[in-house]
């Protein structure tokens, strides 16, 4: 960025256009609203309005700003809007917008502790911040054998923790001889896609991922695992892996942590504890219930990047055995050597998760934290809770809507009462309107509405508004 | 973002505290040189400076930003510094920084099409677009069955590409069976760590990576290749996968995709193409023979967060056959189904990697194509290769320095004569003075320094006085 006549943009030009893309950005927020929160173009249209080749000269930015709203916001969905319910959030906040400016301005590549040992450092420290603040065992802080790492999903977090699982359970045998078809992980019959997805990315193969059935309340049933768990060692497999989910993406439901954990330290199998979105909650003494029993836990993780105002991507990964998760993961070719790994008193992150290199993400955490302070985090969890319970005690009141599920949190599932395709045609009604932008699932069979409250600016006007919706699309559909 | 009194950044202090960071970065350009290269700290030095507890209160963002000067960079190496010459580059630009903060400021969560079709169809767009510009074959656009997709890193594009081949090895029976401990995967003795990693990830295991021996430029021998794959047939083993690099981390050595592709097609095993870095040099029609042979790769990769002006991560993974990529990959649960998605119109690129979430990622590669124009990128590739090449004639005609392998773009291997020990201290004593950061490798088992050019800014008095100061130090060490 020196000024010259190289097709770099100057120095100058940067503090120019950066500095009208923060004004862009800032507008961006004040009138969030009025865009329709679901993108209403049909497949094929924005790439339709592209330009078909790459252009051989450069173009101005100013073209390039301008072009944003032109050519890409008609096809934005807006995850930022505070009328957006749908799946989990991925909320954001100035802060974490601003540390994601700073980290692509500095540019480094955090593989190694060398390669810039403020972002392994920082990182280290805030996820010993967070270990506190969200209550964690000590066993997952940095001063013990323990520790934790920025992934970039809760998927990512959760193949590292099968992983590891996986050469524990044959004494570090499968990441050389390759998998032996033998070892057996569990989760719960609401767990995420991402386990599916995992235990055949590694090796172990679907079939020897057990669904343990669950309880009235979507949770898993403990009895249900430890009998599966015997019934596989009878059959000669090697249970190595369970998954227990704080929320399920579903219904939130809470797997019980506690009782989960007795089986699987009994059995000796790892357990990992998945709270993506739910875990930010334990910020608060009154909520810090839903980690009970982590203390048995091998790793957790759970996602700032859904509801803590930490821009996708960040997802907080920690394990109670370091060295094992370094074992698994770790590859030293010549050119990555360097005195301070050799000295070991470094921590390497790149032996921490699939990829190598890595961006220095704890700044978003760093900003976030210190600008809200555990206090203004707090609040914003509360509030969202208590505007979803808000919800949920509508919908019971109403003689035409049910609640589907328990209401712990923030996620709010219910159904109008006139049956699957109504539902879906409701929600179809809804989303299409623009006003807000919800999505659903299935629960026992049935068509489930989901409606989760965790977006950044999300007040009471919202979620009433998108009550009173609700109530209005379907009176209006009955009358047909 | 709402003006209030309840944590949240407030819009007004949006603009002002972005704007004050824009000058921030943009001060940092100007100032950049005068930052020692390699960070200087010791273990434990950045974290002894940082509050030992998280704030109950946010502090204000005035204090956040002066702590960045105060506590953040003196742990940072500066890989945006023009004397950075280490490893491969992860060069960035301004567009790119602007990009980054735009995608940042959306906050679009991009896992399926309804999601943010801009999202999903830009990446499209611009991958297409690479493609042209690299000349890469037809059957990796997305008119064919083929197409592209944007990974986090070459190491994710590998472990996709390995699992893609293990599933059409066995006809997609390893996700749902487990790896049945058969499967061979193959690389050259030069190829990029994250092979090894995939293999472990994979299930393959260790044990069944085969190394093949390179010829005297350090490029993978395709008789030896056959040989091996023939013996391994024999044994009853089933070849899968082989992983051509184009462009080696250590050497930059070229394997030869043409002779690797007619074994693979011959022997039915998907063969990858991976050329992290030097892919980039393709843009320019004169060092287009680099990917010669390309047309019969199955999958292929290049990372423009190396040399192409765009920040980490961006690396962009082909394949001609997305069907078999996303049969792969794909897991789709109730919470995730949509109209778009079951009409089949439409690309959910969560299904063509490992994570489920995605940023918007495209609008770097939008914004850092559209501001240089081919032109403008061809530019500094060609800058950057002529001013290695300079370096290697230097090199080449100094009586105590020897090149170490040939440099067929921007890389140079070499050493000082005076053997291993010597070459490791002038090494420490160079990244040691902060000027200039370099790293090394071993090449037939000798220490060699490499000196890669890549920075978006290296210009040839960077390069001038790398060499005067290696000459120089040389010189000092040989007078004690």
């Amino acid at each position: 960025m020196q000024p010259d006549q190289t097709f770099h943009m100057t120095t100058d030009e940067f503090r120019y256009f950066g500095k009208e893309l923060i004004d862009w950005i800032a507008d961006y927020y004040q009138n969030i609203e009025g865009y329709p929160v679901l993108s209403q173009v049909e497949p094929g249209e924005i790439r339709a309005s592209l330009p078909p080749s790459p252009p051989k000269k450069g173009v101005s930015f100013d073209e390039i700003i301008s072009d944003i709203d032109r050519l890409i916001m008609p096809g934005i969905t807006h995850w930022q809007s505070p009328n957006f319910f749908a799946f989990f959030p991925a909320n954001t906040s100035g802060p974490s917008i601003l540390a994601e400016l700073l980290s692509a301005g500095l540019g480094v590549q955090g593989m190694s502790w060398s390669t810039s040992p403020a972002c392994t450092e920082l990182e280290t420290h805030v996820l010993d911040w967070l270990a506190e603040m969200l209550g964690l065992p000590e066993r997952f802080m940095s001063h013990t054998a323990g520790g934790g790492v920025i992934q970039d999903t809760a998927s990512s977090a959760t193949l590292s923790a099968l992983l590891v699982a996986r050469e524990r359970a044959t004494n570090y045998a499968s990441n050389e001889e390759g998998c032996n078809g033998r070892l057996v992980a569990y989760a719960s019959t609401q767990t995420h896609s991402s386990i599916e997805k995992a235990v055949k990315i590694s090796g172990l193969g679907s079939k020897n991922l057990r669904l343990i059935e669950v309880d009235d309340d979507f949770a898993m049933r403990p009895d249900a695992l430890a009998s599966q768990i015997h019934a596989d060692r009878e059959a000669g497999l090697i249970p190595c892996f369970v998954c227990a989910t704080v929320g399920t993406t579903s219904s939130n439901a809470l797997d019980p942590v506690q009782e989960i954990g007795i089986v699987c330290e009994k059995e000796d199998i790892w357990l990992h504890v998945d709270a993506a979105m739910s875990g930010t909650a334990a910020l608060c003494p009154e909520f810090r219930y839903i980690l009970d029993g982590l203390e048995l836990a091998d790793s957790f993780c759970f996602n700032p990047h859904k509801w803590m105002f930490t821009n996708f991507d960040c997802d907080c990964f920690y394990v109670a055995n370091r060295a094992a998760l370094i074992q698994t993961l770790s590859v030293l070719p010549e050119y990555l050597r360097n005195k301070a790994t050799e000295s070991g008193a470094v921590i390497d992150y790149r032996d921490w998760h699939v990829q190598l290199g890595r961006r220095f993400r704890s700044l978003k955490l760093w900003f976030v934290i210190r600008h809200y302070g555990v206090e203004g985090l707090r609040y914003h969890v509360r509030q969202h809770i208590e505007l979803a319970q808000q919800f949920a005690a509508w919908v019971g009141k109403d003689p035409d809507f049910e609640l589907a599920a328990p209401t712990p949190l923030n996620l709010v599932c219910f159904r109008h009462k006139a049956g699957d395709e109504f539902n879906r045609q409701l929600l179809d009604k809804i989303n299409h309107s623009g006003k807000i932008y919800m999505t659903h699932t299935s629960l026992n069979d049935r068509y489930t509405l989901r409606l989760c409250v965790g977006q950044t600016n999300t007040e009471e006007q919202h979620v009433q508004q998108a009550w009173e919706l609700l109530c209005l699309t379907a009176s209006k559909m009955q009358q047909f």
